[in-house]
């Protein structure tokens, strides 16, 4: 979690919305159970055509492709894996969040990674992550985390996702962190796995766990949604490439009136035209 | 859409957290089209089975159940039908949002039917949802909408429905509104269809969209997001029943801290007690 965009100006003792919607919300709760059913029936079909010899297709983008022209690096017969995001993808850091909400607090990199040095009994597992995560071992399918949490902090996040009932994650093989100096983009790491398995799954919160292609520089909100919802990316989402809700911080939580709105979407009100046109003490005549 | 709940102090011209996630990011339309194409697969399959003369099961809870035990009416041979709401399940309100954004304004009743009546041209279809309705309606399965936009503004509705792709929808028959007077649950109304079709997904934003039993009276957040997560509701996430994002209103943006966070959840910053404990002038000495 690097310096992620926040909504502005938070006031101690209440609650922003996006963290009323992620953490205490039953709809997000069923969006996140709803994903993972979607993973796990993606994973049970992946490892069932290659136990019947099917070729089954990688869903890391090979080096060469834009967003524009993905291709997908070729699986042969490496062992099946899934990777996933850790922080609101598989664990919702309640106890960061609580502390921000009460003391009004916005983020600050010092603390979060004091909150990753002794925060592993404060998190929640993500609704449906455990048993999607489950039926992928018992499938054979490892379970690789890349994360930018810290890799200095290694112990205590494989203690986090470990009591968070998340299983074993070992620092440098399945749990591949953020070193120190190295860059938050994850693609190198993602090219790591697929030299030794088949990713038949990417799973995460941001836009960034799933292809740096999106951290473009200069990239606008518009230009980042249009992508991710353009012909060639579009057919992933829930079909090797799986999104986990997260209104709180990150990369969607950008974007002024212009760059949210489209220009040919904008609507004036009549009633407030009608209000401004008439001359005061009119109104409603 | 009955007075819902919203973030607090609006400020003109910017643009919520919520908002900016909603309707600006690629992130919200990957999450959308996944919920589309699992509800996809879902109606294919149920065309499928119902095809081969495999059972198909209802997914309206019916009369008698609750949140702890529900069961379902049964289909017998009824033709099958998909039930969807429409702000935020199928159309992006980007003229009525851009509006209060612009203006700093909160949810307002009459400001929101003068939108009903007039922005048909200024939404846009929910990323995924033109395709998986289109292939609903290929695969023969009705597509009803369920909404509380008032019936007052039906033909306005169908066109605004209309306008975005998402086909012809007859006021009584396939547009089933809010009337003069009725009360917001929608229990009643899908009761009324469940009488005539085989229901076989519900597709919504807000639990209220599933069954009433989520908006009971004196019910917690707590207690709501338990129930979405519950033994019994939350396998039907993603299989029958289909949760479209939004964290800019609704029941989904509710609760203070205590509410929001368990309390066993909570964390102590040791930065934060390091530093309230501290004499002044001997930080971090």
């Amino acid at each position: 979690m690097t310096a992620p965009a926040r909504p502005s100006s938070p006031v101690a003792g209440t609650v922003p919305a996006g963290m009323q919607y992620l953490y205490g919300s039953g709809e997000a709760a069923a969006l996140s159970s709803q994903a993972y059913r979607a993973l796990a029936q993606h994973v049970r079909a992946s490892a069932d055509y290659r136990q019947a010899g099917i070729e089954v297709a990688s869903v890391v983008l090979a080096p060469g492709s834009s967003l524009a022209s993905p291709h997908f690096v070729e699986c042969g017969a490496k062992p099946l894996a899934i990777v996933l995001d850790i922080d609101e993808t598989v664990l919702l850091n309640l106890g960061y969040e609580a502390d921000e909400a009460a003391r009004g607090l916005s983020y600050d990199d010092a603390r979060w990674r004091r909150w990753e040095a002794t925060g592993a009994g404060k998190v929640d597992p993500v609704p449906g992550a455990v048993e999607a995560i489950n039926a992928a071992r018992k499938a054979g399918v490892a379970v690789v985390y890349i994360s930018n949490r810290t890799a200095a902090n290694a112990p205590a996040t494989a203690r986090a996702l470990e009591g968070a009932g998340l299983g074993k994650a070992i620092p440098g093989e399945t749990l591949l962190l953020k070193e120190e100096g190295a860059g938050s983009g994850k693609d190198m790491r993602r090219a790591q796995v697929a030299e030794t398995h088949c990713v038949v799954a990417l799973v995460g919160d941001q836009l960034g766990d799933f292809s740096d292609l999106f951290s473009a520089a200069g990239m606008t909100p518009a230009a980042r949604r249009a992508a991710a919802d353009g012909i060639q990316i579009e057919p992933l989402w829930g079909a090797g490439w799986f999104m986990l809700p997260n209104p709180v911080y990150g990369s969607g939580l950008k974007g002024g009136i212009g760059e949210v709105f489209p220009a040919n979407r904008r609507w004036t009100d009549p009633g407030a035209a009608a209000a401004a046109d008439a001359p005061a003490g009119t109104l409603k005549e």
